[in-house]
């Protein structure tokens, strides 16, 4: 049965092939280098998108939220440890992140009902 | 030698007794929260205070900037590792971060500098 | 009949039960430190609800400015009061502002409606 | 056939309708500051529209972002200007407006599917 | 003797009278509604300076919080009234505006000294 | 004699030039993409150079307003036309965006004052 986070990864999905069929060089680039800042390096993948998903959260952003959750569901973060990732962004960001933070927890529990 | 982050430790010490002095309790509240945000639980100290660094550098606050890589020099983080940071922040920020990617730069420069 | 307004309760109400069931210390305690900066204190808890709309107008978060504004209606302001809030809201945030006055107003007249 | 972008249109009108009979001076006064700004003067009017789409995009607001991708679109401004512009709101801005330029193409591509 | 509050006023004059010898309408036309936007109405001037204080603070901008703090102290608000909307702010904004509090509880510090 | 214009430029190359020392691949290719973005293509570098200044203007960040102003200049812009972009940034960014406003209109005074 689909639900909300079903719908955004195929529009997410449609629309960026749809931006890089526009063949922008510096936007083409642009997707490149963000693809690879989370990527094994000094720090390993695993604990970047942790970093990516405190950063979508203090700045607000629902589908970055949506996309970095299932990114570090798949890196192997657990629920309690994702729940202190968002409690410091909480106590960073404010009240103004709680509704993000509702939207955050959504998402986890429908990661976990797809498994 | 005084330099910029003395002088940084030095006010933010000074104002913060300040403002325990005025003895909100709202306000000493949300300090105590602060600090309890970054201890050892279901992830460590040592990765939270990245987390924080990271949300300070995409909100584009110098004074959290300062502040957070003292705590992770302190917690042992070491430079390639906060650089890897860094490039999150600037990837996820754009541009816009580019002059507190400079200011952490020196910053985390002043901190070896004191070893 | 449902609207907007009525989703919105039943959503906020659903998933800040869910994040209370996850029983992590501190969000639990940022919950509560939020609830109570708008309490009766050295400023009146009714005008303590104004400056939380004001801060959810110009930090542009429609599902702060819903809550606030119910916060605020309850609390007794006139439409008249409100809408001098929301200009200053405007006028500090500028013309970014103005798809979220568009729903605070909305969500205002649905508000009266349902006395 | 009704899409988005002529939901958008009618509530944008409907809403700014209701908002003008308030009939709050402050209010209409920055209604019409908001318009004068964008009409011929040292800087083209069209100039002055992509100037509002690229502070509609760093800002991340899907609604202006509408509003002006259809005043650049009658402006005469052309796809790939367009692009251009979108890049420069993605590097200065980062991959957190990654959704809005997914946003800001799919309103583009609704828009020359209406001529 | 001179200090940072007495440097930030006299700044701040010389640069808006330059800003007005510039004479661009629609500049001169949105300090006129700022002006405006505090003017007694269906809510006081004094709530009103509050409500942009606040504004200033989660918008996280030093020099509107100095202009509004001065604009609250002339208006007949108490530091014990003025520190209930600091922490309004705090627990809105977030741990990010902590930097941003000392300055203003520094700057209201400065204000009394005045007197 | 030296200014804070001066002050700007100098502290910007010395810490780039660290920047790139530290050699980190990531990092590197951001600011080539910085730099490419603002390069002639389907839309001038005269006029993307105006974009990334009502960019940072919105933003509010002052060094990234005086490094646009400066290439601002560079392009060829005239005082008319930056009055004009100014104005834009004011209406969409709100009153919040003054203090950055004052800066701007004296970093372009400096400018002028350097030829």
């Amino acid at each position: 049965m689909a639900n909300r986070l079903d719908d955004f990864e195929l529009y997410r999905k449609k629309m960026n092939e749809r931006i890089l069929e526009i063949d922008h060089l510096g936007i083409k680039r642009f997707y490149n280098l963000d693809s690879s800042a989370y990527l094994d390096g000094a720090l390993s993948s695993k604990t970047k998108e942790l970093l990516g998903l405190v950063a979508s959260m203090v700045l607000r952003c629902n589908d970055c939220i949506d996309y970095h959750i299932l990114q570090c569901v798949s890196a192997g973060w657990k629920d309690e440890e994702l729940y202190e990732a968002f409690n410091v962004s909480l106590v960073v960001g404010g009240s103004i992140v709680i509704p993000h933070l509702r939207h955050a927890v959504e998402t986890l529990d429908l990661c976990r009902e797809r498994s």
